[in-house]
């Protein structure tokens, strides 16, 4: 059965891809301090966008980092009130080299389409701008109260994202958050997240001599601050893959059996995954399946390690100076602020001799959260997507951060339903992320539909 | 006592700064593929001086890297014959920040020429050509028969050298060798060298998965490269900074007491010394002084390492490879090979699981040199100094290479004598490397004096 606002949106399939890949094409890379203006010409975009959709009350907000996106449409009165979620910064898009296509020129191959931050998380957010455009439309008003708020930090931590909410309770006050980020785990199974893991980063610089120096004239006189960094990042992990963190695990409930039942469910063939990974075998903690390991136990990640020369052949130079970027991820009741000062101890407890540790926390952390099992709008979701793809999705648990969410149940009092249509294989964070375009368009239909439910009644 | 050499040397000294910052102004790094086109222009300047100077049968030799610059005089019937060593290529100049002024925009201040090359070793080899000027230019003769080699990839461990002086042993037969890289270990006190340390490097690659995978999302599933290669690096050495590869030490003689006496008379207060470097204190293999382990005993330093992202702020990221660089410095009848084949077999014995590893040796490597303390060469250049300085050099041993002695000696069957000016602490392969303008005129009389003792009988 196609509805008028299906019709709606097939009608508007090439403007509706047009004005996409205007979105795609601005590198709007929040960590990059050079890429500001561009972070604001994105976040002018979606306004521009919200009000053509006609939402209300368009605001662009500044913050000390980039702006938060926000709109409403009030007029349903009697029905409840929902805010969106999402982000429309992506991240940075090295190495370019590996990239098929430029990433901020979108290109479509074999029903893909290809650009830095599409699956997370332009099309997503654009997928319900469009919602919006085609219920307002059609229709001349929507089947709930509802509010936007799409950030700019997301990629970075959202280090300014509490404080404004916390400054905007009134205008941002919702029954019901739905992200708009998230993704769904496979392809063809479509699945409902029901948690995801904390973060905290920090940043550490090994610092030795007062200048690089001769390898050859002072090689042995000094410790080399590469050494001295690989002897603390090997230290923070014993050889069973735990990590060695004293304190670290504080927080971190052992696993039941039914937990570990429901996880179970998820399909997944360890050595296809291997494969699709590109390793010859998965490694981590000890006990745990690579399912349990990605979702519900924390982590310790190196994600940049660097010092000396990297260019071609040799240079014999002991550097002055060493740097390792890493981030943590959390689970269950794991306190960002004790897991960052227990890395901390840990390594100024053990720095080697002849040399000088520095550490910086970077902004942006988070607890995990994870929604309530029993909440009415994570049923109505489910029955949705059972709908659209003729089978009930899975219940499954994220690895990644969206750390708001935990930010909206304190702060807001309201929990979140995570509601996208991208998928984990689309290179997100990795070059050549895509996005399925077919997706558009059923994501748009299913965001109609579930609106249309939760305004018959959440409960 | 004026001497007419002293005097042409005196009178041509504005020219002279000219032409050598000219030569500076050659970015003829040879580690830079980029650079090929500026090392060649370096050997075409080198060899138009050498025509200039009155030199013969001045040829730039094509090797399959860079060129050697050979040249000769032979017309000092029945005196020995002398081949002159340096080098005209330059290390890298990165970190370019840390320049005061740009490494190939030469300038002098307070009576120091500051450009990248010039200390190692461009301000050295035109202190030969000038003196051969001088000379000939003077006298219509010099004291000796003189050959010059002079290469262009010392800074990348002369890869193509050994094999050229195998193929040329007729055109480069020499009594002796002079080697006009070096330098001395201070400013006030005049010094020789006996040793220079081997040298072999390799490069590690830590391969982990099939591409950059996102942290949050794959977090705790793979190994990670960076843990894997910090693993590996810290294994390379114990607590107690003694490399912990088995086999390294093969070849290496424990140092008598006499040599270690010897050693002790340079005076280092090891205080300073590290104030010198910039650390709050020295470090290295437990047992032995700083000048003890920077010059009589072997070293493994990493030059470099990276993986992952280091840019501005945080990318969650686990990256597909890791890399490090690595070097090691050789003494007494260490064999290169052997060393290298060590430490592959360490780390291929210790390489984590889930990832793989992949050792590239490095061109260029060579054994230790010695030159023998009785050697009559020795002895006059040792007098020559002592002239000039007002006191008796001090026998010193030299932290880093220069390969080419070992190949000259087993080769060739002739030792080599260290004569250069430049002093150990003018930054060479560090920013803002510099040289003292007052040492091209002393280097110059120097030379002249030392080669027509020469020439007046080696023994």
């Amino acid at each position: 059965m196609t509805t008028p606002i299906d019709e709606w949106i097939d009608a508007s399939r090439e403007r509706a891809l047009a004005e996409l890949k205007e979105f795609l094409a601005i590198p709007s890379i929040s960590a990059e301090p050079a890429r500001r203006g561009d972070v604001q010409r994105a976040a002018e975009w979606v306004a521009g966008r919200l009000e053509a959709a006609g939402m209300r009350n368009v605001t662009i907000n500044p913050t000390p980092g980039h702006p938060v996106v926000s709109a409403e449409w009030l007029e349903a009165t009697g029905r409840p009130t929902v805010l969106v979620y999402g982000h429309y910064d992506v991240q940075p898009a090295d190495p370019l080299e590996l990239w098929s296509s430029p990433p901020f020129e979108p290109v479509t191959r074999d029903g893909r389409i290809y650009a830095r931050g599409v699956s997370d998380d332009k099309a997503p957010v654009f997928t319900v701008i469009k919602t919006i455009q085609a219920l307002l439309d059609q229709r001349g008003q929507l089947p709930v109260n509802l509010k936007v708020l799409f950030e700019g930090e997301e990629e970075t931590g959202s280090p300014n994202l509490e404080s404004f909410i916390a400054a905007n309770r009134q205008l941002l006050a919702a029954d019901l958050i739905i992200s708009a980020d998230g993704g769904m785990a496979s392809d063809s199974q479509p699945s409902m997240n029901l948690s995801g893991r904390g973060i905290c980063a920090l940043e550490v610089t090994v610092s030795g001599p007062g200048r690089d120096l001769h390898s050859g004239r002072h090689g042995g006189a000094v410790q080399n601050p590469l050494h001295a960094l690989a002897e603390l990042i090997a230290g923070l992990h014993d050889e069973r893959g735990r990590v060695a963190v004293n304190g670290f695990y504080e927080g971190v409930r052992e696993l039941s059996g039914a937990e570990r039942a429901e996880l179970g469910r998820s399909p997944r063939d360890e050595a296809a995954y291997a494969r699709e990974l590109g390793v010859e075998a998965l490694w981590g903690e000890a006990g745990y399946t690579s399912l349990e390991r990605e979702t519900v136990r924390p982590t310790l990640e190196v994600n940049g390690l660097w010092g000396g020369y990297q260019g071609p052949g040799p240079k014999t130079v002991i550097p002055a100076a060493a740097n390792a970027k890493i981030t943590c991820r959390l689970v269950h009741d794991q306190d960002p602020d004790q897991v960052i000062a227990a890395v901390e101890r840990h390594l100024n407890e053990r720095v080697p001799p002849g040399v000088r540790l520095a550490i910086t926390p970077i902004a942006g952390k988070a607890r995990a959260y994870e929604v309530p099992g029993d909440l009415p709008a994570l049923a109505i979701a489910e029955e949705v997507l059972r709908e659209f793809f003729g089978k009930p999705p899975l219940r499954v648990r994220m690895g990644g951060s969206v750390p708001v969410t935990e930010v909206f149940a304190r702060v807001l009092g309201a929990q979140t339903v995570f509601f996208s249509f991208s998928v984990a294989d689309e290179n997100i964070h990795s070059p050549n992320e895509f996005f399925r375009e077919e997706r558009l368009w059923l994501g748009q239909r299913a965001w109609a539909r579930y609106l249309d439910r939760l305004g018959a009644g959440i409960t």
